[in-house]
């Protein structure tokens, strides 16, 4: 743990003196002490949960900020920006990997492991500089949660024809499950909040009562996500947007805490899965050269133009906030992986799609949002 | 985590309510929702993680809250109070099990068992009544940290001679070293810290650099102490002493988050360990109440004598506060059954008597701060 939390604060630092964002450093130094650079770290099981726990405190301390009426009020134009970033990152890398000749089902997954941005990431940079009120970051976050739901709905979809035959009606009770659940919690949520929590403290004794009651909220929510078919994270930033307009400051305060403690674990785990694999054959390296560009550009473009009726530097921002696909693409990769229909050097340029997507968009958020100062 | 967590904070609540100490009430919880009552819960390696982080930073905190220089200038009674603490239990259990005629390494180890109190419960218990303050809480923790550094000793010394062999100079060195490295951070920690923490912090540019230095310290010294022989929590709780004069307050905030959050399944984790087959035999559940009374006078009464001079008041308090065992009996059991001298059945007889001093010793401890009032 030692090594990890000091590695990536140490790091952090670096970049932050150059002018970087600092999670860029913590990310670098997850590849550093990873298994194919330095070697003093391998991902394991301990890491994996302090990861996790670390993007869901990350999510939950983010919804903290962000009021549920703001984030609706952007729907229309979240939802434009959430389909196409879904849409064209599927069919380009559906096709490239097919022009490179891989087999069909593994170049669906592919496809798949393009199209889910890890809101995790632009929302961390966003948080860091104080950026989470602006226009655009509201569409940011809110295309984010959307792309996050339509990712779980495009992996059910792969992973049944993986297995053989899709079952068109599950399918799409799992896409209204999931879509219903989030739409439910993002509209009632603060409202029954607001309601509930004044009556529910005025009930306790304990001291942090409030705090009690939301991390309550926040796995109780994780899980109602995880059984609805969605991510974990989600949930966990519908809890903290619920609770957005009725908690304490204390309670930011002790969640800062946990998020401070636990985040630079997600981000080093990032960069943990760093694989230089992919760069064993002149062949492979063109193929992740290739799937890198059109991950950058397939969001970028698709997204930004669907966010034009902002203006031009707010669609750049939108666009290049959905670039960065971290956690996400790896997770696809790796249960396409698991059902045997993709090869592991195919799994090594996804993972390295992944990392380097969010290891570029950062300083491009931080580039996009400069313009305006 | 959801039943974890939430059935902790739920029983906590209904003990608060009955005038009990919350503490009590997660631990319940535990036992409870573990194997043998409910069986919702079963002790694995994720609970096993955030247990061990819960008690980690509860340690921590609580250091954060105590000055040294106090604590060294109680060193002398509490050196007494430790060290009645450590013989009479280990004498005692020892002698209870070698009458009840169980073989002499198993009663050697049960003596063992019986030496090391659990700072974590009397600290927490302190902490949320506010009273880390008063004299006689210094010298509990004072006497539960040199306590925690003798019975790793004799547990260093018990495991040789399970091992059929007792290296007298391996086991001199080890007792030097765990007790230099102990008395050093004590001793020069908040010096060093004073001098130094400035200083970096006039270099560091990223946001709440102070909390990434004390996780930092908090991280190096736990694994320090493992190097030099005790327990990572010793080396936390003097990284939160180290750091006692000189952190904002913005730490103590994060801390707390982080030590809410984790507490509770270090709490509840214990109760977890909670074990009926204790109750299988009548000559067994005479064993386990002979053992329990044992463990209870054993530390009380020696304890409180050798705090005699402090007057009764704060004597008895001393006393009381030396009881819990907690999860370092549990711990010093699963090693004798790892060597094989530790039959289960008198493992599930010591674990008891953990989880039972456990549960009696906060209520006993808020009677005898009470009178006070």
């Amino acid at each position: 743990m030692l090594v990890v939390f000091a590695s990536a604060k140490l790091f952090s630092e670096v970049c932050e003196r150059l002018r970087q964002p600092g999670i860029v450093g913590e990310i670098l130094a997850g590849v550093l002490i990873g298994p194919h650079v330095l070697g003093w770290m391998h991902p394991n099981e301990m890491l994996q949960i302090l990861s996790e726990l670390g993007v869901m405190f990350l999510l939950f301390r983010v919804g903290l900020e962000v009021k549920a009426s703001e984030l609706l009020r952007v729907g229309g134009v979240a939802l434009g920006v959430a389909m196409a970033g879904v849409v064209v990152p599927f069919v380009l890398g559906w096709g490239i990997s097919r022009l490179w000749g891989e087999p069909r089902l593994e170049s669906i997954f592919t496809g798949a492991a393009m199209v889910a941005t890890s809101v995790g990431i632009t929302a961390k940079v966003l948080a860091d500089k104080g950026l989470l009120e602006a226009r655009a970051s509201r569409i940011i976050l809110a295309a984010a949660v959307i792309d996050d739901v339509l990712g779980l709905i495009v992996l059910a979809a792969v992973s049944s024809m993986a297995k053989g035959q899709v079952n068109y009606l599950e399918l799409g009770l799992t896409a209204a499950l999931a879509m219903g659940f989030t739409l439910l919690v993002a509209t009632w949520g603060t409202r029954t909040m607001r309601h509930m929590l004044p009556r529910l403290m005025a009930r306790m004794s304990a001291a942090d009562g409030q705090f009690t009651l939301a991390m309550t909220l926040l796995f109780g929510l994780s899980m109602l996500a995880v059984y609805a078919g969605v991510a974990a994270i989600v949930g966990a930033f519908l809890a903290g947007m619920a609770l957005s307009e009725s908690v304490e400051h204390r309670v930011l305060d002790l969640t800062d805490g946990v998020s401070a403690l636990l985040t630079p674990f997600f981000l080093a785990g990032i960069g943990l899965h760093f694989d230089t694999t992919a760069f064993a054959s002149g062949s492979a390296l063109w193929l992740t050269l290739t799937i890198f560009v059109a991950a950058v550009i397939s969001k970028l473009v698709p997204c930004a133009l669907a966010a034009a009726r902002l203006g031009l530097r707010d669609a750049l921002r939108v666009g290049v906030g959905m670039v960065p696909r971290g956690e996400v693409g790896i997770v696809v990769a790796q249960i396409g992986m698991g059902f045997g229909v993709m090869a592991p050097g195919v799994y090594g340029i996804i993972v390295l799609m992944s990392v380097l997507t969010t290891l570029v968009a950062p300083p491009m958020l931080q580039w996009a949002y400069r313009e305006r100062k």
